[in-house]
This record gives C-alpha cells, structure tokens and sequence, in this order.
C-alpha cells in the first residue's frame, strides 16, 4: 500500500499515520519526494483493507499495491483451467457453443430447440426454469417442471444442461439437474448465492453484471472458489453504457484481459449483449477471434411464439449458418468448432 | 403500443404483423404517412410484452406507449404514500434521517454511536449484521448476534433499526428484529428477494442499483408492492459513471423524477455516492433541498477503527454539525427535521 | 510516480527501467517488499509523463503521485478566485444568475426576456449568437447579427452578457461584444480554442463535456489559464451516463470536488443538465444548497414559440418564483441571492 | 412524430397540442385507446423538431418516427461507398491498415517507422503534427514542419498519409499535404471544423467521441456531407464507461450497426481504445472478423522512445506479427489483407 501525504501534513499527523499502519504490523518505509512525502507499508496488504486511511488527517490518497485476487490470479497459476464435461473440455483448443431458448417453455419447442442445435454442433442446452425478469408482470419460468423438461431433453440429445439458479434456496434442486449452473448478470454480486455455488460440484458460469468492473467480476468468481469449487467459467454479456443501439455494450476487449489477468475459461454471451438476433452473427465471430472459449446464445425454433426473449433469438438454420461462419473464424486463430453431424 | 414499418415491407410482411397484433386480442390502428406506415395496437399493452414483435420482418422499431409499473405510480394514486413508524412518519413534512455504522459490532461502539446520533436528532439506527462484500477476504458481518445488539440499541435509546437483508433465507430472521428491511444495491433487482420481503409486513428501504434505471428501479419497487407490501421508500446512492472523484455519483435529479412519477417517499444515501466523509455533508445539503423525504448517513463513534467503510463515515461532531446545517435548509424549502436533544 | 514491478520481473528488466528513470534526471527509491518490488521516481514527475515506463518488460502498473495540474489548484492558491463584472463578483458571498433564452432571435423575443430576467434579479443575459446544433438540419445561430442584438439588450437593461464562442476564428468578434465567453460542453477540450480565448481579456465560462472527468475539466481550465487569462468559472451541466429520464445527469458532487481542488468559481447549468423545464427550479435549489457560486438557466418569454431548447426553457413568471426559492435556500447555507426590482 | 397525451389531458390543451402541430403544416391523426390518446403528426417531421411539444400541458412524451440523418442512411444508398485513393479503395473487400507512431517526431524515428509499416502491408501512414493533449504541459505537436515531414516520407515509400486536422484555421494547410483528413475524438461534434472539412475534397476519417451515441456520431458525418464531401469514413475508437482496465471500451457492435444504418466505411482504431499495445492485435482481430473496412494502428519504431502515446504504440515486428494474424483472420471472413512485401 503506498499512501500519499498532503504537502501540508503536520508532523503530529505523520506520527499517527505511522502509528495506524504499524498497529496492524506492516512495516513502513517513507520516502520525502520534492512535493509530497510518500509512506509505503510493506506487509500483508490485506490487513491494512479495513483501515480508513483515506480519512485520516494528513493524507492525500492511498494507492493499493496488490491485485485483491489470489485464486483466479493467472500470477499463482499460470497454467490455464480445463474444466472436463461429459464428452468435452472447456478451456481447452476446442471453443464450446451453448444454445437454446431463453426459456424452458411447455410443449415441444424445448426439445426441437435441442435437437436442432445439437445437429449444428452445439455441446450444451441452455434455456431458464427461473427466470429474473425486469416487471412482476412478465413470465418467471416453469421452476422445476422446466428442470425435468431440461433433463428430458438430455436424455434424448446427450446435450449437457447449462440452466440459471437465482437464489440460495433453489441451488441444490438445480444443481441436481444441471450439469453447469448459471449466476445472471443481477446476481454477479449476490455474495450468499456465489457462496452456496461455491459449496457445490458443478461447474458455474458466471455471467457479468452491467455495471461491474472487470476487477469486482474476477473478485465474484474468487467468492465461488474461496468456497472450494475452482470450476468457474466467466461470461461476458455486455455493460451498461449510454449508447443504446444495443441492450448492452459488449466490452469485446474484457476477454482478452480475462485471460491475462487470470487462468479461468471465458465466455460470450452475444445475445443478451445485442438484444436483437441481427448482431448474434456478428458479435460471435468477434468474440470467437478474440479467443473466447464458448458462446452462449439465444436459439429457439419458433421465435416469434417464444415466451421470452424472442427479438433476440436465432431460428436454427440462421444458428446453422452461424455455426459455419464461425468455424472458419476459429481455425482462422487456431482453434476449433464442432459442427456436429452436419459437418 | 406503436409499431414503425420499414420504408421496404411487403404487404405480406404488413398483413403477418397485423395478425400477430391482433392474435393477442389487441385492435390495430393503421396510419400511413409520407414516409413510413405505422400501426397502432390498441387494447392491453401488457398483452403484447413477450410478443418479439421487433424481430419480425418489416418491423423497423416498437415503442411503448404506456409505462411498465402501475402500483407505484402517481397516476393511480395522486396522494403520497406516508410510512408511520413508532413515533414519526416517513413521506410527511419532516425529513427523517437515519444513522449509524456501516456494520454492527462487538463492543460499545454500537451503542455509543446510537447515542450520539439520537441526542442529534436521528430517528432511525443503520448499520448491518449481514454485509455484502465485493471481496471475499473481508468482514461478513456478525448476522444474527448483530442483529440481537441492534435491538439492545433500540432498546436503550428509542431508536428505530433499519438493517439489511441479503437473501430470501434470512428475510423472516430479519424481520423480526429490523423496524425497516433494507435492501441494498447489488440486490435491487434480486427478484427472489424483492418477491420475499414483500410478503412481510416490513416498510422496506429499496436501494437503487448503480446501474438501474429509474423506470427499472421503479419496476423493483412494483416486485415488492405486488406481494402485498406498499410500503416501499426509495433510496437514490449513487450510480455507476466513467466519474472516479466519489465513489459512485449521486444523481440528484432522481430524486424529482421518483415524486413525480411515484407516490412513494425517495430517501438519499450520501455516503456510499460519495465514498469519503468529505463529500457528505454538501450532498445531505443538496438531496434536502431538492426535497428528499429521508437521509440515511454513516456515522461512527470511531471511524479510525470502524471494521467497514470508516473513510465515509462521519464522527458524531460532524454528524450533529450536519443536523444543523439541513436543519436550516429545510427550512428554507418548508421541511422540517428534528435536531434531537440539541435542539 | 511509483512503479510497481511484476513479481517475476528480472534483474536486466529492473535495471533497465532504473537506468530510464534516472535518464530524465530523476532520483529512484526502490521499496522491495513481500510480494513486489517497488521503485519510487523522486524529482519533477512532469519529466516522465512522456517515458511509456507501463510499457516496459517487468513493469506492472504505474501510479502517478501528483495532481497534473497547478494553475487551478487550492494547493497553490488557498484563497478562492474572485471574478469582477460591472457592478456584481463572481465567486463571492452572493450567487449570481444568468438567464435567458438559449438562441438570440430576431424580433422582440429578446429584449423582452431580458427585462423579465433582470427584473426577477439575473445578473447576466445568456444567449447564443453562435448555436453548435447535433444536426446540421437545425437552426445554427444568427451570427454577428446576434451579437449586435445581445448587445442592445445589454444597453437598455444593462446585463451583463455571456455567450457562447464555438471556434477559434470568432473568438475576437465574440469578444468585442460579449462580457464572458462561454465553451460550450463539446468544446470543453478543444485544446486550441482554450488557448485563444486564454490570450483575450474577458472571463470564460467552461462548461464541462458530456465525458469529461472531473480531473481532465481541471486541466481544460489550465490550459486557459496557461495562456495568461486566469479568470476561469467551471461550469457543470450534466454528464452524459446510462440514465436517460433526464438530458444528463447532474454531477452535483462535481461542486464540492472542484471547491475543494481549485480556488476558481463554480456554477451550474440546470437546464441542459435536466433537458426539461420540469426538473429546473428543484435542480437549482440543489445547485445552490451545494454551493454553487453561479446559475446559468435557460428562460424565454414564449417558450413554445422559442427557435430552440423551448422544452428546457423557464417562462419568466416561473423563472421568478425560481428566484424567491433559490433566494430562501442561498440564506439557509449562509449565501445571498439578488432579488431584482422585485425584492 | 407520435404525441402520447396525458391521462388527464383536458379538452383545451388537447385543442392547443392539435393547433401547433397543424401550424407547422402537419397533418394530424388521432388514436384513442383505453389508457392515453396518441396523436400522430404526419408530414416532414423536421418541421416539428423545433417545436417544444414536451412542453405543452397535456403531453407525456414525444416520439419521433423517422431517423434524423439521411445523406448517410442505406435507405436511400444501399450500395456501399467505395472510396479510391492512389492504388487502392477504402470501403471494398480489401481491409486497409494506417499505422505509424502518434505523432510527428524530428530526426529519422518517422521515416524508419513509415519503411517498416510499408513492408508489413500497411496503406497509410498515420502521425500527428497537430496533437490535441489533455494537459498543456504535454508535446504539441510539430505543426507544418510535421506535416512537410510526413509529405517526404510519402514521397519515399508511396504511403498515402491520414493526419488530424484540429481546427478551421488549420483545415486548408493541412488538407494541402494529407490524403486522409482525421477528426479526432474531441472534435466529432466541432461542427464548425465538420462543416470546413466538408468543403474540402480529402476523404475525412471521423472518429467518434467518447461519449457520442452512435445517432450523433452519423450526423456528424452528415454535417460533412451536407457540405458536398460525402467521403466520409466512420472510426471507432472506444468510448467511455465505468470500466478502467482499457483506456476506452471499443464498442465492437458499433461496426456492425454502422454497416447496417449508413453507406458508409467504417474504421476501428485499436490503440486508443486498448491504451496498451497488449490489447491491439487481440482488438484487431476481433475488428476483422466483425467486418471493419480498415485499421489505424499506433506503431513505433521505439516506443519507449516515442515522443507520445509510446504506451500504446506496437513495435514493427509485433505489427509484422499482427498483419499475419489478422491476414488469416480476414481470409475467414471473405476479406482480403495485404501482407506487403513480405507477403
């Protein structure tokens, strides 16, 4: 930690910031610059976090040294996580897609979602029993008659499930059915429910909050796996800017800092970014050149009598299509995509 | 609802939307102007909200005509809502203010801060037993044992509590001790919880997200009146901006917007928008005179040694200096506060 | 500046980055703590605004110690700045308003605004000879011929004028007549008309840009001041967020930050920041509880019939009661307010 | 132009609403539903533009039906500008790259720069001689000298040249040496420099403000148009959001709604956008695949002697690198790169 004293700083106060940050067992080094006098505290960051220096007389800003992160750092594990899912690797060379409804609906639009993104190479089915949704008045999903619906579907096509959990209480049910377990963007910071993911073995997919900052989103997952599950997948999904042309804004460059910054596979999810199908093509070729690990996107077999999301849904042969077009952009960066039996 | 067509659609394409429209029980209303035709759908907009009418070809762009909440808003209830509680009323002429440390702690710095703020004119006791962290490496809060001193607190001193709560799984434990449920703003759009906390018959302070819109944090509001619980009070602390010089930055104007538009009382939370003491008192001066039925500040008897957010927290001196200062500009705007014992 | 080493930084990388230091004549301190090496550059910071050090191998992160700017700062100059006009100051005890229509038009529409506006206490008349317009389609001014108008009205009433000058060739006509200059807030960093308006004689009124941190609206106002004009207001009216109930979002902490950082005046443009006359009068009483030195609001005589901005425009009879609350809120944090012929 | 009226609108403000419309010589066209009456204005909707109709007692909100540009807009181009300059064209399938050091330098960093940008395949040679800086202690550029600069280093290695013009004065000098004049960031709404440029007959490269929507930023390329320049290329270079981590957020989307609304090429500048030369060539893929008609690209033949941006600028063998990288990844979208001499 490197606090800056204000050239004004009266000795008496000096002594008390000292005194502050030997208090907590750091050692301070100073260093009396031609305008500001700098006091460095050497030690274990962590124990100075809680200390109000910043309000303390005297001083000007407090500059911390450490990134906040340990076990999401790529600096203590820098090899790169593969996370293994039935048939498939996420992390890996192999970039996987998820694909499915926004919603799991009743009738069978669920399972010819399935099947038809399987046939065009899809690893996972993704579709929500629990919905969060912005009105009261809007539809909340089926709950665990979406779940038994999910596995049906699994059952038939061998996809693996990826479906939301939105609160503490549902976690074990949807973990009994899911085979990756999906926080929204609203729940990024729901601490309780980062925490009780953390408590199960499945993989979570951990899907950006509008208005987090890339720092406060590895701190999420590091919420996940200080409970032991090392298993996180982080999703880009658009931030909220003052454009609007989109939903959301999708920060294309966060995966590549992601990657840097740490070892965990990263996701795109154009959909939810884009908010109309017309940039799902698009977005995923950027995101694809720009090494994320998988997609997550909104397909359904009959948009318009969707019961979510339709506007931003692909029918399955523009999906079909997009899969091709983004084969060719991964090989393009040494990477691959299945394109299941049509290939 | 108005639908703008292309300058391009196809007769066909017009008479598919026109159909869509109409399968959902909506009349149309056809107008064809120089450059565009646009079609009116008149009946129940709420009908029409899963309807991806955007996506389908021909349709240039949707706009709603009516706004998305009902129960808040102030065309269906022109009086203002007033929250009585103990001894005083929120939403009336008096502007009541809460205080006190970010989170409950051991010793008598509780208590003592509780005093001091009382004897100032506080109304309310804040401070939490379950803390939302963006680390993982830091203090959670006392939960429950917290709780249990804050009602000591109000027992001594008169002092209503409002604290907050998290998760669904503890909003009962919270409820029976907390006079007001707070729900904070990495929870604002937590449904689940929204759901839950308006099954109790709790006055619940809604904190705005940083970055939810006001029509969506208005929608939160409805979550929660929709359960039965009108007794919502809206609280503006700041949103998310490219601005770092405060934490987060307070929108002010908010506060106007919410009267207009609701019938229920806004508060303002000077601390967390500005992230340092500093800031607090200019802004507890502004968010009064642009007519904030309510403040809810930190303070600590203590802040050097406070175990949270003791950058931002005021010490009592300042604190009843504060009380003064709004005092005057109440005033001047036909409010009243309370300045406790001092007065 | 202090630079932060990578942990697996080597010998060559940090002997290469001392000898770039040392290179422009700086002295380095090196802090080898726990987890990082940490180097501190002692001497003038400016010399090493230019070196890319966060672009050497082994370098982490770079944290600059000083403020970038000196000119504008309370550090060098503690007592606030005082600017005189005709028979009024500016940064002084009484909070001065300007007022008037957002473009000069033809006819009485002008003239007559003025004499309300002074009547109801303004100080200045604003009004744009020289219109910068989002569309090229829209009315753009009337040029000289506005500023001769701006100039009769400040005859007979004898306001003061304030307008905008939009690009460097018209800073001297711009001049000539108008007693401030005003940048508009998308010229808040067109760094050369800063500078010409820097070498004329008369007051500038900067507004600050949409995206302009807080930080970079200080050193627009340096670089004025650089050119030996010294007579700076800061002007803020709203940044641009995701928000959009209202034009812009009022920064209104923005007033005591720039309070607290520089000794130069600050006011507030209300009327861009809410984009309509609803929110104006509730804005300004905000403006001036927070300390605001100034007002600059948008009032016409016809509103309906204005050639621009009429949404946001004030009537006079409005802009009156305006000046009765702001006048209450100026005495209750010890300010005055100029009530006109009317007090 | 669709006009939502109040609940409670009465009969007399119903009448005046209709009124003011008709004066203007619209058509009007009235829609009672069960919640609001809408009124539809139909005729040339910019004759509305300057009527406050939001203003009018009666009205909740306006809407307007048409997009404000339409020199720009693919409904009345639908083929795609081809801009021809020396031997190639901007806007065909061949994605052009501009790359060279930020600005102008003296001595031979300029020449060295432009051969090896030459012979990795780049078009244009980039660099400043006008240089608008944050701070005004900061390097400003070399003015003509620079740009005489420039001209020799054209005349070596047959590199057209793009160099930013910052202010009217400037446009005629500059527009004399450059191929390619460059608006920067803070200019994109300096309409009089729009307006100037767009009597010249250089190509203009516009690069969008920080906080320019992407509304905004096509009617600034019809301010130029409008004048009778119509080569105009669009440049996104990231704009600002709450997240630090890169210097900008590239709003990757934007490159496809551009491509979508207007006629227009479109650019993507990488290096401003990332700040770190770490994050270009991951950026540019990604710029590639989504469809950017061409790159400008800050390279330096020693970026840590460069006299600014030295940060952000590539090395020529990571930009030789990049050019391969980006090669292929052009090649899986149906695009070409040229790869120069060593191709």
């Amino acid at each position: 930690m490197i606090i800056v004293l204000r050239p004004d700083v009266t000795e008496q106060e000096f002594q008390h910031i000292i005194e502050k940050i030997e208090s907590k067992g750091m050692r301070v080094h100073v260093s009396r610059g031609t305008e500001r006098t700098i006091i460095g505290a050497i030690g274990d960051e962590s124990a100075l976090r809680e200390l109000p220096l910043e309000a303390l007389p005297g001083v000007e800003k407090v500059m911390p040294v450490l990134k906040p992160f340990k076990l999401a750092s790529r600096d203590f594990h820098p090899e790169k996580t593969i996370i293994k899912l039935r048939d498939f690797e996420i992390g890996g060379p192999e970039i996987i897609v998820a694909a499915g409804p926004c919603s799991v609906e009743r009738g069978d639009s669920l399972i010819r979602t399935a099947r038809a993104v399987k046939k065009a190479g899809a690893k996972l089915l993704r579709a929500g029993a629990f919905k969060p949704r912005t009105s009261p008045y809007d539809f909340q999903g089926l709950g665990e008659e979406g779940l038994n619906l999910l596995a049906e579907a699994r059952e038939e096509t061998g996809l693996a499930i990826v479906t939301e959990v939105m609160e503490t209480r549902t976690v074990e049910i949807v973990a009994r059915y899911a085979d990756v377990l999906q926080i929204g963007a609203r729940n990024t910071q729901n601490f309780n429910l980062l925490m009780e993911v953390g408590q199960t073995d499945k993989p979570v997919l951990l899907k950006r909050g509008m208005s987090v900052s890339l720092k406060e989103f590895i701190l999420a997952g590091e919420y996940i796996m200080n409970e032991g599950n090392h298993n996180v997948i982080f999703c880009e999904r658009g931030i909220r800017t003052f454009e609007t042309s989109t939903r959301n804004t999708l920060d294309i460059s966060s995966v590549a800092i992601l990657h840097y910054e740490t070892h965990l596979p990263v996701w795109v999810d154009p959909s939810h970014a884009a908010g109309h199908w017309r940039w799902v093509n698009p977005l995923c070729r950027a995101a694809v050149a720009i090494g994320a690990d998988g997609l997550i996107i909104e397909v359904h077999i009959d948009p318009e009598n969707a019961w979510s999301d339709g506007v931003q849904s692909l029918r399955p042969e523009k999906f079909a299509e997009l899969m091709k077009d983004i084969h060719k952009v991964a090989e393009s960066v040494s990477r691959t995509i299945s394109l299941g039996e049509e290939s």
